[in-house]
Parts: structure tokens; C-alpha cells; sequence
């Protein structure tokens, strides 16, 4: 009887959405999407309806890299393209997002009406081929009999492969009834089975080299790491018991409290003994990294493969010798059986997780649709208790007039974040000054290491407070970092955010203009200015209600701290927005090292002069 | 000796986009194009330096649409793909942009160094590939060699093919020093010449066609037209002194008042005798159209191949016989050297242009690099005083309380809009709302009525107000009508627009979301909302100073009858913004009779009682 049970290709659709937990839809509404889009609220699902396709993009990102994956509604052509950038930096970025692209019917397609949002050839299929390169999956839904299987299949390789995919829907197919039957069974998200032969000489390679190294370290990453093999990576780090260091990306992946968590390496921007543990180490077991010149902050050091573990799931790398088509998580699980029968397990009754709680041979590991802050560790009292005791010793009366600079800012705000929080960093200063910021246990951290499209943050920071506020701890805190430049980019997402009474912590670093750029090339060239605007009246005209916001104007170290001190600032669940307005001139440390490598001859003499300054 | 000299490609590559007349280049800066920035303030352009890139892609749209062409600058990756929606826009349109993308050096491309901005691969041909479908030509310089006749050979072809092209321009080759001695040389622009046997074949087939016809007219759209044909479009019709109509994307190519103008054609939404003339008409010359749903505001009515002449220079069809890549503007000047001689030339007297000023055979007929309203005939000074005349009668008592419905509004601008009027209508209600809007002499009209980029015309305003800037008669006026939902996508671009001083005349029509959306379906889902701005305090917020800007909030016929009035409203040369705020319900009668035939049933009975109430 169950097989006899029809839904329209749309209930199927979000019924999937739903399953995979997403709560909230974004996007943008066109003429292509308008009818399908009546299911998003029939379903139960939230529609955000974002300014433009291009921050809803980065929106998506940002809920998918809370939630673990997220759901992105646009229009075929003008939509699709727009979204482009984004689509393009979470392929880059390993974020699964499931693309739905309206499209007109497949009657008019295939009369090849002349239509507009097509190039005025009404051949909307080619628009479509564009983001191929950045897709891992597209589907075009255009058969009643196939859909129910190329929806399953396309969100499960959405999640598998953790890049976006896109489901194109065009007008004539959103009501058309498909059997429910598949309904009635769980969304097969189990990832392809590896070779078993492989994966047992990979996992015996790997724990060989570890036998035979004298110093092996981890390195851990971010990328395809983050949603399904958090639980794994820290698992093996506990039970080998090494050295662990984390990438620029790989921040939230590990807490920084973990016993063997010794440090932070960004490449020659790291601390001294950092750098010299790392690089003198004889087998780097690095996980989930991309050696982007962002992610390991280097493009002077270079790894040596034959002192080298490479896991991510398109390549498997033991001392040079390839492991290829080997999903990362099933590995991890094979060498942690391995390893806890065949080597000595340190500090066993220290796991974060008993033996029995390891997913079972059959399963990919993956972690239940929970904000991924879930998984890690609850804040302990006592780190809401030191963090008081902490700040209360930071204001000194040297402090207030002091402007605020970059090397002073950062390893402040250590004091003042929360275990929990999710914290955002812009592409440019933010994302490097926060290197010198020490996070609390259990955060998420947002940043794009290898894409750097500047602007993401704020989008990234609408879809992250909107994922917060969909999980089962509404209440953690989304703190965003983003400079002026950047905020121009994407601005009327706090439209956004305001029409869904998010409640972010938004810093604007005002420095008048594009700073990486400065350090770069152009130091008091107008191209790195941009036009002053007074950021935080933005709420008022976005049509942000009396009370349902703070903004604060901070020029002092002094305002600055007494600001971190000040428990409505603290406590109350509004919007708050900050301008930190800090010296056109000034930059992180971590910064101004790292441009040396990329600057012109000009360019190096400023930042020399700039940094002698301070 | 000549031979000898050399320039940096830079040098090479701005002195001829400065040749071909642009004053100001568009663009965002970013860490591959940094270095070539410093050559546009060198080559004495301005650089803009827009909010993002796809605005920064728009406005270099609206600027080649009054110009002629334009130059946009954009980095690897997220720049050209934020871009990417634009460029596709203007590839749609007929739109000539030089897109210049800044690229890593070659040698990190050849080492394959993982840089930021690719897909952590490295890869930036990959990404450029990405836009070629939207692209008529992309070159990457990488060769001082061929670096000139590269860079001449792809603006020629820009122009020719009224195309978006892209020069890719890696970051090592900026300075790299080639030969001058093209640059003795104006830059060649004349069309490939057409096959001389099949152009006359095609001369003679027209002229025996309207020769043959009982009621031929003209119907004349403004795609692969705008820059290059004016001229021919024009003097052939005084010639024939057949009747002319303009499509929608016609307006603005041949004046209103014209003698042989005889109606504006928008498919079902014609006035009915203008409606029966053309459906009526046994050979319908066709030139510059792209049939799309919206330039011919028509899905049920299509044109018969045996009953036309289709113009353009994809194309060429006589009755149904192709004549294959003929450049139209020699095709143009072939029939008009022909039927100059060949038949009986009607109010020879009143030809704009005498016979000497048809360009010669060589020539492909191109216009001066000076703005098109230029090209087309001065404001006479009666037009200012009918003007004055018209504004007088059009107010009375009865019109205060009433509020402003597009009905009522369209025709009223008739009165006020001036001769050499630049004249910018977003895709919504205000393009199809302007079809009630008779123009004046000499005005240039921008609209997307194939791509339809909803938020695009913020962006092409700027670049039109800055192109009328830049030309001989920068007093003129440049006017903008957008809706509310659009406005919010590209927001940001009014900091612009006032970091340069630009005086645009904006509208926005604020009623509360997306009006098209409601008449194709969902009249009242809450998708169709929009959060509602204090749109007119923006200005001050993005740092307009007191006194350089003028705002208004308009909600009745009266108000706006006497703001239309207003000595300082017409004559102060400040940015003017107006908030026109009108009902949510209400829509100009063409669009709900055109949406009739997209919508769905129950949007239908929605439009049909709306229709009823007013």
C-alpha cells in the first residue's frame, strides 16, 4: 500500500531538506522558484529571503558550517550566477550546500522560448554548466519516476564529499506527484564503502610510520574534517597521545585546552617554538589540511612528503606513497581499532568518548545533525569564573587614551570570548589578528583560509546566528570580526539579520579603507580607500526597532575594555554592534610577516617604516 | 627608431582603453590587480572603485550603454565570478565591456603554488574558463611579444561585437616592457568586412522585399544597434519613409517625434491600433531585436519568418532566407547607397543626415567615441518651454489626497522628463510601467529586457551618471526609477555614487516587496516582503554632505505634481532622491496583462480583483 502514497517532487524535496535538519531555507525568490517556494514554509521550514543571491550564498555557508549542511534557493540565470562566488568558495572550502535553482518549465524550455534571464537564446542548460566547476553534483529534475532516487542520491553526495550541489527544478515539475515510498526509509547518508585491502594496508602504513618516527606530530585542518571526523581526529590524537597542532583552519576542530594540544601553526607567523616543533619533526601526521598559502600562513617552507601523513578524503598520503579513493573517516576508524589493540593507549580513562561510542565498520562515523559545538565539550563554570576574573584585572588607568592597535586588541578579546561561542573572522586583518586570540573550549570557528572572498563574513554571520538559533543551544553567543572595507561588500545583510531578530555580536574594524592590500601593494594610493560611512545608523534605516539593538562607537583602549566589562553589553540577547575604530596605519604582526612574502619593493619599505613606528 | 620605444604592457594596455574615449574605469582592488591599478591614474583615468563587483560589473554596463564601451577591473576568482552575473547581462544585452582580471604571477601559476583565490588546487585557468560562455573573446597576456596585438585585437573585437571580453593579466606581466609602435597607430575598430557578392545579394533581396510589400514598417529594438547603427537605422527609414515602431528595447534609438515614428510595440501590451498595424503588416523589417518575452512583451503572438526581415549580426533573414555572418551596419549602408538610387526617396529634404555623411564603404559606420545622445538631435529650445506649458495644466485641487498609482504616474513623467535625458528603468514595475512614458528628443534609455537583473540599474546608474560626467555635455540630467525590493540588492553602490560627486535624479518606488513576484504568484506570501528602510536616510549614513544631496518623500498625486515643479528639484545640480511611496496592491496595467500569461491560477484570480478595485 506504502508504494502507492504520491507527494510533489517539492514535498519529497523538503521533506529530505528537513530530515538532514535544516530549520532554515535561503535564498532569494524569482519568477523561476516562486511556486516551489510555497513548500519551504509547508514543510516547516523557516525562509530567510536574503537581499541577493550572492550574500545568501555565503549565508548558506555559514549555517552549513554550524548545522553541517544547509539548503540555498535561487533562480536559474541571474540567480545562479550571482550566487556563483559562493558556490565556488564552499567547493573550495568543503561546505555542503544543497543548491535548489528554479527553472522555467521544460515545455518552454524545450520550445526554446525566448525567455529572459537566459542569454536570449532561451538555452537555460548552458547558464547552468557554468558552476559546474564548482559543484560536486548537479541534477536536473525532470523525470516524475527518477526524482525521488536523484534527490536522495545528490543530498547524500552533498554530505559525503562535504562541496555543494545543485538541484535544478524546473516550474512544470514543483507540483508533479513522485511515490513516497522512499520517504518511509532514513536518507542513506553512509558513505561509498572503502576498499577494506586498501584501507588495511593504508592504516597499518600509517601506524608503522608512527611506530618508527621519533617526534611525529598532528597537524590538523579544517577542510573535510569539520563535520564528520571531529570525533575521530580527536579520538586518535588521545589515544596516540602526540604533540597536536592546529592549522589556521583547523581552529574549533580541537580545543585549545586538550592536554596535547601544544599550539597553533601558521607557517612563519607562528610562535618560534611552535615553528621549530613542527618543522623539525621526523612524520607530520596532517589532517584535513589544504597547504594553502592562508591555511599554513608559508609560501617560503614547504613540507617534505617523505616526512609527511596526508589524510583527506581525495588522497591518502603515507611518506610519498599514495592511498587514493579512501574516505577519511572509515581510515581513522580502522586505525583507531588498530591502534587500541596494538600499541600501548596513553591516558586511556581520559577519552573524550568510550571504544563503544566508535561508529561501527559499516557506518561513516558521521556525527547526528547537530550544531557541531554540540559535539564538543560544555563550557565548564569555571571558565565563565575565570573569564570574570580575567577581565577584572585588564583595565589600568595607562590604558585611556590609548588607541586601540591590532597586537593590543587581539590577545584581549582571549578574555573576554565564551566557551561556546561561534566565532567569525573576516578575510584581512581579522582573520590574521586572530591568530594571536586564544579560544575557550567548545567554539566554532568561521573564516575562509583558501577562498578569502572578502565580505563572506557578514553573510557567513546571517547564516550562522540563524543556525544557532535553530539548534538545541539558542543561546550561544555569534561573534563576528570584519573591517570596513569588507562590510561594504555585503552591508544590507544586516537587513537581514535585523528581519529575523538574530542577535550577533558584530565588531567593524573602521580603518578607512583595504588594509591587506595596503601591506600589499598601494599604502596611501586612493584604490585601498574606500567612501566613510557612519556603520552603525546602518540599523536604524535597515529598520532595526528601538531596544531591539546596541551600538557602541569605541576609540580607546580604556572604552574598549570597560565595554568587555559592561554586563548589559554582556548579557543582553539583542543585537550588538560595535565600531572599533583603530589607525588607518596600523596591522597585525602576523600580518605584515606574512605580506613580506607577496609585497612589492615599495610596499616593503612602508611596511618596514609602519612597523618600526610601532 | 619608433620601433625601439617601449611602454610596460600596463602602460600599453590603458593608453588604448584611454584612446577608445573611456575617462573612467570601474573595478574593485584586490591583491592580482593591485600593481595595474597604479597605471589607471597614470594613463589619466579615474578609477571608481565600486562597493563590489558585481555592481562595479553593472555600472560598467551603464557606462559602455552611454559611452559606447567601458572598462571593469576585477581579481582571479572572486572578483570575476562576483562579476559573473554582470558580464552574462552584458553578453545577453549587447554590452562592450573590456573586463581586466588580475591574475597571480605566471611563475606561481606554473609552480602550481596553492594560492588564496583558487580552489585550493591552484588553478586559475579553471576559474577563467568559468565565464567564456559569456564572453566573445578572453585572452590571457603572457607574452611581451604578442602582448599588443592581443590587447588590440580583443578591444577591436569588444567593439565589434558589441561583446564583453576579458584580458586576463597575470601579475609578473604588469611591468613587463613591450614595443610602442602599435601605439603610432590608432587602434584599428573597422568590422570585419562582409563577403562583398553576399552582402549585395542580401541589398537587393531586402529592397525587392519592400518593394513587393503592400505595408511594410519598421520595428526597432535596441540590441547590437545602440552604438554602431543609429546612424544607418535612422537614415534608411527616412529614406523608405516607411512606418517605424519601436520594441521595447528600442526606445531611445529613434526619437518619439519623428515623422515616421508611429508607435511604441509591446506585444499584447500595444495600444490595439499600434497592436493591428504590426500584426496587420505583410513584411515586418525587424532590426536590432531579440524576440524575448520581454522586448516583444509577447508569448502568445510570435512573427511569421515569411513575413519578415530580421537584421542583425548573428543574422540575417530575408523572408525566411538566411544570409549568414553579415556585419548589419555595411549591410545598412549597402541598401541605403541602393535605394538612394534605386527607388524615390520621400521628404529627401527632411534626411537628418545628408548622403556625404554616410560612412564610406571602408567604413563599418561607427559613431565618434562620444556619447550616443549626441549622435541624436539638441534639445530645441521649445521643448523646454512646452515643458514648462504641459507642468502648468497637469495640477488641480482634486489630485491632493490621492495617492500615486503607476497608472497615474507613468504618463504624468511624459511632462517632465527633458530632451537629453538619460533615462534608467529596473526590471519590474518601472520598465514595464515606463512603456506609458512618452520621451523626449534625444534622451538615452537603459533597461534589461532580456537579461533582467533585478539590482542592476543602481549599479548602471552610477556608471551612466559618470559617463555623462565624462562626455561633452556633463549638465546633463541622468534618471533613475527603481523599485524597493531591487534597490535593497545593490544598496551600496549609492556611497558611489556620492564619493564621486554624481547627480542622478533616483526614484524609488517603495511598496513594500517584490511587485512581479506577486503577479506571477504568492500576491501575499511573505516571500514577496521585504524589509521596509528608511531608504532616503541612506545617504547620509554612506557620508553625503549637507548640501550635496536633496531627499523627498512623496505619498500623494499632489505632492509629486508640485516636487516636479520645484525650480530647486529641476534645476540644482545635486544628487535629488526621491521616496515615491505607492500601494502594495497596485501594478501598471501592461504588466498584469503581460504576467496573465506566466501566472499561475490562483495569482490570476489575485490580479484579476486587483484589476477590478482600481
Amino acid at each position: 500500500m506504502q508504494s502507492r502514497i504520491t507527494v510533489s517532487v517539492s514535498q519529497y524535496l523538503f521533506a529530505r531538506i528537513k530530515e538532514i535538519g535544516v530549520r532554515s531555507v535561503h535564498g532569494v525568490p524569482g519568477d523561476y522558484n516562486l511556486v516551489s517556494l510555497d513548500y519551504v514554509a509547508k514543510a516547516g521550514l523557516r525562509w530567510i529571503g536574503n537581499c541577493n543571491e550572492l550574500n545568501a550564498g555565503y549565508a548558506a555557508d555559514g549555517y552549513a558550517r554550524i548545522h553541517g549542511i544547509s539548503a540555498l534557493m535561487t533562480v536559474a540565470g541571474v540567480g545562479e550566477l550571482s550566487a556563483s562566488n559562493a558556490i565556488a568558495g564552499a567547493y573550495a572550502e568543503y561546505v555542503p550546500i544543497v543548491h535548489i535553482v528554479g527553472q522555467p518549465s521544460l515545455v518552454s524550455q524545450r520550445q526554446k522560448k525566448l525567455l529572459h534571464h537566459s542569454l536570449g537564446d532561451g538555452n537555460f542548460t548552458e547558464l547552468a554548466r557554468m558552476s559546474d566547476r564548482v559543484t560536486a553534483k548537479s541534477v536536473q529534475i525532470d523525470c516524475a519516476k527518477q526524482a525521488p532516487g536523484l534527490i536522495d542520491d545528490v543530498i547524500a553526495h552533498c554530505w559525503n564529499t562535504s562541496r555543494p550541489v545543485s538541484i535544478i527544478l524546473p516550474t512544470d515539475m514543483v507540483h508533479v506527484p513522485v511515490l513516497a515510498e522512499n520517504l518511509t526509509r532514513p536518507l542513506d547518508l553512509s558513505a561509498p564503502r572503502n576498499d577494506q585491502a586498501l584501507e588495511a594496508h593504508a592504516a597499518d602504513a600509517f601506524l608503522e610510520a608512527v611506530r618508527m618516527a621519533k617526534n611525529p606530530i598532528f597537524l590538523v585542518g579544517g577542510y573535510n574534517v569539520r563535520f564528520t571526523k571531529r570525533r575521530e581526529v580527536k579520538l586518535l590524537a588521545e589515544m596516540l597521545g602526540l604533540p597536536l597542532f592546529l592549522s589556521a583552519s583547523g581552529r574549533g576542530i580541537i580545543d585549545e585546552q586538550d592536554h596535547n594540544f601544544k599550539g597553533l601553526y601558521f607557517g612563519d607567523c607562528s610562535d618560534p617554538l611552535v615553528m621549530q616543533k613542527v618543522r623539525s619533526s621526523d612524520l607530520i601526521i596532517s589532517i584535513g589540511n589544504i597547504h594553502s598559502d592562508l591555511n599554513v600562513a608559508s609560501v617560503s617552507w614547504s613540507f617534505d612528503p617523505s616526512k609527511m601523513i596526508e589524510v583527506r578524503d581525495e588522497i591518502t598520503h603515507v611518506q610519498g606513497k599514495a592511498y587514493p579513493d579512501l574516505k577519511s573517516a572509515s581510515l581513522l576508524q580502522a586505525i583507531i581499532r588498530r591502534s587500541a589493540t596494538s600499541i600501548s593507549i596513553k591516558r586511556r580513562q581520559d577519552l573524550a568518548l568510550p571504544m563503544s561510542k566508535i561508529a561501527p565498520e559499516t557506518g561513516n562515523g558521521r556525527m547526528p545533525f547537530t550544531s557541531a559545538a554540540i559535539m564538543s565539550q560544555e563550557p565548564a563554570p569555571g571558565d565563565v569564573l575565570r573569564k570574570g576574573v580575567r577581565m577584572s584585572h585588564t583595565l589600568s588607568y595607562s590604558e585611556e587614551t590609548n588607541s586601540i592597535s591590532h597586537d593590543w586588541l587581539w590577545p584581549k578579546m582571549s578574555d573576554w570570548l565564551c566557551p561556546g561561542d561561534t566565532i567569525i573572522a573576516e578575510t584581512g586583518t581579522s582573520n590574521f589578528g586572530i591568530w594571536s586570540t586564544k579560544f575557550p573550549r567548545g567554539v566554532n570557528f568561521i573564516s575562509q583560509y583558501v577562498w578569502a572572498s572578502i565580505g563572506y563574513s557578514l553573510g557567513a554571520c546571517q547564516g550562522a546566528a540563524a543556525a544557532v538559533q535553530d539548534s538545541e543551544q539558542p543561546d550561544r553567543r555569534t561573534v563576528l570580526f570584519i573591517g570596513d572595507g569588507s562590510f561594504q561588500f555585503t552591508c544590507q545583510e544586516m537587513s537581514t539579520i535585523i528581519k529575523h531578530k538574530l542577535t550577533p555580536i558584530i565588531f567593524v574594524i573602521c580603518n578607512k579603507g583595504y588594509t591587506v592590500e595596503r601591506l600589499i601593494h598601494g599604502w596611501n594610493e586612493s584604490y585601498n580607500d574606500i567612501q566613510e560611512w557612519q556603520y552603525r545608523k546602518l540599523l536604524g534605516v535597515f529598520g532595526a526597532d528601538r531596544g531591539s539593538y546596541q551600538t557602541h562607537q569605541i576609540r580607546t583602549q580604556a572604552e574598549l575594555t570597560a565595554l568587555l566589562q559592561d554586563p548589559s553589553f554582556n548579557n543582553d540577547q539583542v543585537l550588538r554592534f560595535v565600531e572599533l575604530h583603530m589607525d588607518r596605519d596600523d596591522a597585525p604582526s602576523n600580518l605584515t610577516i606574512l605580506t613580506q612574502q607577496l609585497v612589492t619593493p615599495e610596499a616593503q619599505s612602508q611596511v618596514a617604516k609602519c612597523r618600526n613606528e610601532e
